[in-house]
């Protein structure tokens, strides 16, 4: 019998780099370690854990480059549908590590992985994110979790790696960071309780600019195609030039309060100067060119849509046909969005939009024109209140009864 | 047969001035004039307008003294919804313009009034707001909207009053401007196209502060009771002393673009320091002491309710049903925020309470603990992820026919 | 100038009579009327009410046939939505009623009509929802509504048509009847009060089959494309047959009480045995094959179409979006759904589909299985009261405080 | 050390006699088996079964009653509610489960036990129930499942039994069937998969009317106070006497497809005359005196509602926000109504209460009254198709460039 195969999801850290070795050694697997790129690393860096994982005895590892599919099969909905977690956060993490499980399940299942495997430990979110990916996707294999576990501490699993000869440094970062497309999150000290903000050396970028400056941003059916002058064919460079921008601000820096998939409450810094400004004015624009119900449901849907990403829930059908949904939402979303920049803080300054529906052709807010009377909102008012009228009539007959 | 009386909803700017003497010498009504003050206004701005109603020749004037009421009866529930209108506009003229149109209709219905008139024009979400709740509260009196209906320019009112014998200066203000207790509206020339941002000029307070500081708020099941160290039996009064510290900053500052009721897009300008601080504050402390489906039903209640109130339906029946779900959810939202202030923005800083749910007693995110095992969340992964796991094999096995 | 042009909704009833010979008489217009042909009239009837129309002086008249859109832009989406307003009505009526209106302004706006004209009275649902179809789709035309406007009595309606040399008989019947592919509604009599139910022989389908049957209805996508063994492509065939097979039992007759656009409370009986087995077996069908997520949802996007729809709103933008979501959920409703009727009754027995989520072979409800453990629900159970158990531990906390 | 305490959720079945005898002589603890009424059980049931616990050797038997208890804190509020899950089931043994499980929990505490067992499998949705409401009432107390752990069949069972001298009869019934207040459940056999139909046989109450019957509800405050002209204090015996009435003609009966907590399909039959009927008239009368708006946000948090109760949360602190809201809607809801009984079947006929809306004081549907003219009409449907107007506008000017 051939030896089995499992995929490790691979960062290049402590933990799966144990995990490696753990797999490898003691249980006797061959190890395929995957990392699932969705344009958090440069190219020497994927070169740098590449070359560690075959040091570490992997027998295969492979890069998967995700970042345009990150962009039309996730991130794109989440512009779409404005989508700030408890009108906070615009799940910088959530919606990579659930992306990035997938992928990992589904090359564990195109090369016929025995079991699937990942480093996270038992206390937060990606463990379930994974957890069931992997099972949905890849049902017949062993989920192996060494790092949840074991419970090993940091400095025994140090000594582990000694024992077997890995001899890196392993440095402790004062704060746990996850840089991606969309969001940097900073966890540690201050986000471990409730009471205190994250001082400003704890941000991964820090303030470089102090002049205030104003760019414009050019939508296509809801897609940013266009930054500050400059066109995009691919929306994820759009989205990289914004943040080359906006970033050194400091702009988009805030504590994300929410609930765990595992019920306990949780905070996280994040900084995501990129999806704020994309959001808020992907948002301003809809509200000028979309009905009243249309911008309801939307977010009925899309709060929706957010949260069940947020659980790991990313392959539930429901979630196709909210994308349709919202996809089918943005044929009028086309324009352009000019943002005010300044340190800490944005605002929109306005939009400008062929699907306007504040076109003063029809009659302006505060303003009298000929597409209705005074006597039809009249009519209106006295329509629109009937049920009302009525019922306090009926109420106060039964009062005095 | 007696003269006949109207109730005038009157503020003493020129529209209503015109309405008392239409409605006294053309219309030959006995006019009592009321103005509902919920905040906006000062002891000698009240004395001012009443001395204005008599000597335009009413026959009554009533200054109706509801800022109690009115937080008691609306703000309160504002707060306890985290109400935003369309993530943005704390609905500052809407609650209050719905609020006090049914105070004026209330008081006619008191004195028994004929007919109930307002000043509004016909281009904007006051004039319905002010016909529902009269028709709703006094269905038998006669609705008359003078401004509405005459359609007559700034310029006819002022020499239809100079040739009354009215001498008044009517000054014109480059923006429409309306101050209340829960936030500033600015509307005129910007807002009134869609793609730009109001001037630093145009905003009623001046930025006067550059110097950050941070503060605490203290709150009582859901109500503002301190505020930076001072405590306040009434809210009313928390507010204001929050207003006073927050809005020398330029905090609150946006333009709304929301729907009409009368069905066209508008936009307005706002400062809202206070508002916005205390909804942010408040907010952050529900996440940590409610739970996520507390949260998601208030969050769906909420957003009907100040859409509601926005169109003018404070009195349907569902707004108290609505009310009373929200209070009954804020037994738990006591605590403290610290916020933190500075030119143009602010941030919340941490939160304390003793029915905070992010305890570490009980398991921190990120860090492990006795509540549970790894097992127990692999169990959960596994069983909450059953259901699209089969889905997928469904799937798979049609496909494969 | 040549002689203005009118399009004039017309049923052939005395009403649209009416209209017919005020619009070209007293008014002097160019009468151009036109019915909407969606399933509820047989060749004869059309070709009657065609000379009739004629016969009163019409310039021309066009009898549209839109069965079959009727189907695929409307009733398709009544069944992907399951949607009964209320729980209890398949909105026979209503769906009807707009999608005629917007075929008839439609029609004036192709040929160019200078106003388009309805016979609805003042006092129900089918005004609004001609008037907002007109406006919407031809707003430069003027509405013209005699019978509202002019609020004449039965009586005086046949003198003006006698006087005119009308000598039609025009029989009043005790229910006013409306029949349509989607139910027949019965108005009058008792739905005028609360308290009363119809009579046997008011219902327009009288009971003719005493014998229990069962039949099997086949779905495909969503759509009905199979009765009691016959295949139909045509999907309208499919709910006539089986109206044929199941009124004469008397199955679905019930009285919808419902909120008028208006906003006063209105009954109306109907029978619609079709409608009503069609979207129990539908609904059937999906709760074996959609994902609990999925039947949430559209429950909640379809319970709002039909609210719109019956408001009217048929042209509203968010219903396209809203149709595009069901379309893309019925990818895998598919099947046989069996069922059992009788006279005044049927059920659902079961059904059959290469897509049921029940199948055994992923566990059955009730029977151990290996697809998981007692241990993984034990720690599901753990993980799912986390929440509430920490809350409760809060609480107590406090409590001894 | 003295023996450790255990509280058993007894119900005198096989299962729950081997858990006895399991938890007293292979594990050694003190058991304290529990019994909790909410109906389903006669004196004489209740009786025997404490005979059977102590035969089997338990320390103590406690037979908690809490049909009022029952019926007050849960039932109330899904008539209420007109709660069905998936518009069909009234949630019979759901609610009664997760209501016997928190009472067996708050008696364990109450003791001071230190370990708390069910007897549930680990295929159902009971389990789930049993382990949540367990472990956050009592989360210091070992949960022990000997059924679900153990995996042994009905004939080891049994034999393990006999072996400990206990050689009662364990009949095997054809169908599972569970009995309460809120309906019976019929589970087995055609239950088990998804095309058939139980068989006439299987239904526990056996048809036994066939004359028709009308009869009369009275509601008060939304519960049901008289039934067929008598009154009743509580609530419960207005149920009983229903149920007495409605269940021999058959009525209520239908299969339940639902998604289990587990993720699974299942399908479970019932019998339900009094709570389907109690449901219909409650809701119709509702209809007659509440708000649309009302209805609609009654119908989603109801919906919620029934939702967690399926899923054992009920103790999550919003099931008693929504309650609060749920009375809260309640005041005007008091009437009669008036229903119609015959084999398989009902309606109901109509209503009469003091709070109708559709009182023809304010104008009937289809009849024109004084409250409002043609020209409010007018007015409002031109008002109300302002927004989609415009929209028809923009797009026509954007498709033509």
């Amino acid at each position: 019998m051939s030896q089995p195969k499992v995929v490790l999801a691979f960062s290049g850290g402590l933990d799966t780099s144990f995990c490696v070795k753990y797999l490898a050694e003691d249980k006797g697997y061959e190890v395929h370690s995957v990392l699932v790129d969705t344009g958090g690393f440069s190219a020497e860096e994927l070169k740098t854990i590449e070359a560690n994982a075959y040091a570490l005895g992997v027998k295969q590892h492979a890069t998967i480059t995700k970042t345009s599919d990150y962009y039309n099969d996730c991130i794109k909905y989440l512009i779409f549908g404005n989508i700030l977690k408890n009108n906070t956060y615009p799940l910088s993490v959530s919606a990579e590590r659930v992306f990035q499980a997938v992928a990992v399940a589904e090359y564990a299942k195109e090369i016929g992985a025995n079991a699937i495997a990942h480093g996270s430990t038992g206390a937060g979110n990606d463990q379930v994110r994974f957890d069931m990916a992997f099972r949905i996707i890849i049902p017949e294999a062993e989920i192996i979790t060494p790092i949840r576990d074991l419970k090993l501490s940091r400095e025994a699993e140090i000594e582990y790696l000694t024992n077997k000869g890995v001899g890196r440094e392993w440095a402790k970062a004062a704060y746990s960071i996850n840089k991606g497309l969309w969001g940097t999150s900073v966890g540690g000290k201050e986000t471990l309780t409730s009471d205190q903000y994250l001082p400003e050396s704890a941000w991964p970028t820090q303030i470089t600019k102090s002049e205030p400056e104003s760019i414009t941003l050019e939508f296509e059916k809801g897609e940013l195609k266009g930054v500050a002058g400059e066109r995009f064919e691919n929306s994820v460079e759009a989205i990289q030039k914004l943040a080359a921008i906006a970033q050194p601000f400091g702009i988009g820096r805030d504590i994300h309060v929410g609930d765990t998939i595992i019920g306990i409450k949780g905070r996280v810094g994040f900084e995501a100067a990129a999806p704020l400004i994309i959001i808020k004015a992907h948002h301003t624009l809809e509200k000028h060119v979309l009905s009243e119900q249309q911008l309801y449901w939307k977010e009925q849907l899309s709060n929706w849509y957010g949260s069940l990403l947020h659980k790991g829930q990313f392959v539930e059908p429901v979630m196709r046909n909210i994308e349709t949904f919202l996809s089918d939402t943005q044929a009028h979303v086309t324009g352009k969005v000019h943002v005010h920049l300044a340190p800490y803080r944005f605002h929109v300054e306005g939009i400008e939009s062929p699907f306007d529906l504040m076109s003063s052709k029809f009659g302006s807010y505060g303003e009298m024109n000929n597409a209705w009377t005074g006597d039809d909102v009249r009519g209106f008012s006295k329509v629109a209140s009937n049920q009302v009228m009525i019922y306090q009539k009926v109420s106060e007959s039964n009062e005095s009864l």
